[in-house]
């Protein structure tokens, strides 16, 4: 049983490379939704989406979210009637919005419609949400326009404004009151190895770990933890880790990353490039595998996942 | 000032025809919502986007429904869900239904939203839904399935089912409790000619009646209010009026519709093909105009909207 805690776009592409290498029927993915809005009255999880599509093989792989041969003709007839469109749903994509937000309308959780949503696509493994309450991420960030700080929704950052605005703090609202999804808190404990993707540890993992309970499961299992860092020299692979990071006083490195996971994780993967901070990572207490971790295709993210795996087998 | 009472596709061929011969900003519509329905989440309005899209020119003329160009990707992909489709809902038209139904749980009034929604698509008329309140078209017909009488939605009895369960009754529920929208009373009080559009008279016409204080206001109007009859050669030129007059008891002829509306208009037109009916339509009381009612153009219809006007003018 394996057990594997995911973001959006560097955790999808892992988890391809994962299940080329494991059984998927012995395989929970645990996935942040800290990152959902609501766009046009639609309720949009971009992480639960990217990791499905990807598995599903329907990604498109080009930009890294979103439908393999999308179109983009409703939201750009919605601009007819001056809406705001920057977030750019997809007609494809649309229908998945569609379906979860009636559903969500009716009453049915999040989780089950994600397991309706992951079987339409083909996906073999258990993909749960980690929590049916409602997580956001918050930005404090500062305003462009009036230099001001204010609250930003983490797409509104990240994607309105292309992550540019100085980030001054994060946080998870809701959190306090967010139960774990069904299902979550026994794969973690159950798990044979817990692995914790190349995602963002701040904006994606960290709503994972700030939803009461799965902290503490992670951190009874850290000796069978494996996280896989994002950051390669210095720097994200993709994404805005960066920009993120360094405001919260987490260093953007390898090394960073191993102390922000201290306490949760027994094993650390990092890239090749970074070899020369395995002594530092292993002082810390935290096994230390080295390995190329950029995933350029799908044979180097299965050579990456069989490597993780192997650290605790 | 001219006031129009319309349904869906009969309507909007005839209305285009007369924006050619009137201004078209002393002219406001009065629109049947009867057929309003929910697929996917999203509050369809099929009579006030057939009326808004050929006023706008953006519709599709073939198939007389819909907007020109359209493509139907994200209804197709709803399909993987196992999710009925029979309600084809076009990529283009969607926005419309997603900015309606947005603003409508964001509790703005119905007749509010087509106002905007009529300004984006650059109409100089007024359109008005009839009511802001619930009112919907039930259908009791034979269930092709068990043989038995049950109640259908309009769009299950006619879309899904092609209109062929036999009609055994109809109702507008929600019909005793509506209100006219603002300016609806008002806009058939004030007008100078009023103009029941060629419509289906039971199911489209029939539920701008049932709302209380409306079929006053038409019948205190009555010398200025012109209807077109919908019926040409004892057939509806399109939809199925016959399969719902017949069973309530209309007959399916021009001089039915004369005198289901005999207390309502004091002018009904009628096709050259039916100018026999014209002394039978005169002894109701009804002056009876014979003219070309194929509008097999916008010339026609215009020429059309020309004769229903000068007959009161």
């Amino acid at each position: 049983m394996i057990t594997a805690l995911a973001g959006g776009v560097g955790a999808a592409k892992f988890l391809t490379g994962l299940v080329r290498v494991v059984d998927p029927a012995a395989l929970t993915v645990v996935v942040n939704v800290a990152d959902d809005e609501t766009f046009h009255g639609l309720h949009v999880s971009p992480d639960l989406d990217s990791v499905t599509y990807a598995l599903g093989g329907v990604n498109d792989l080009e930009q890294g979210w979103g439908r393999a041969d999308e179109t983009f003709r409703t939201i750009d007839e919605l601009a007819r009637f001056g809406v705001e469109s920057w977030f750019r749903l997809g007609d494809l994509d649309l229908a998945t919005h569609l379906l979860r937000t009636e559903r969500l309308r009716a009453g049915e959780p999040l989780s089950r419609i994600t397991a309706t949503v992951a079987a339409a696509f083909g996906l073999r493994c258990r993909l749960i949400p980690v929590t049916d309450d409602r997580l956001r991420t918050i930005i404090t960030a500062t305003d462009p326009a009036t230099g001001a700080p204010r609250p930003f929704a983490m797409q509104e950052w990240f994607v309105r404004h292309r992550g540019t605005p100085d980030v001054l703090g994060v946080e998870f609202d809701g959190a306090a009151r967010a139960r774990p999804a069904p299902g979550v808190l026994d794969a973690i404990s159950d798990a044979d190895i817990v692995l914790v993707c190349p995602s963002n540890p701040v904006i994606s993992v960290g709503p994972l770990l700030a939803v009461p309970g799965v902290r503490d499961a992670l951190a009874w299992r850290r000796e069978r933890v494996v996280a896989i860092s994002p950051i390669v020299g210095g720097a994200p692979v993709r994404g805005p880790a960066d920009r993120l990071m360094a405001p919260l006083g987490i260093e953007v490195s390898s090394l960073g990353v191993a102390r922000h996971y201290r306490d949760l994780c027994g094993t650390l993967v990092i890239d090749n490039m970074d070899a020369d901070l395995a002594p530092d990572i292993s002082a810390l207490g935290v096994r230390c595998v080295v390995t190329d971790t950029l995933m350029r295709d799908h044979t180097i993210a299965a050579a990456l996942a069989e490597r993780a795996l192997a650290a605790v087998a």
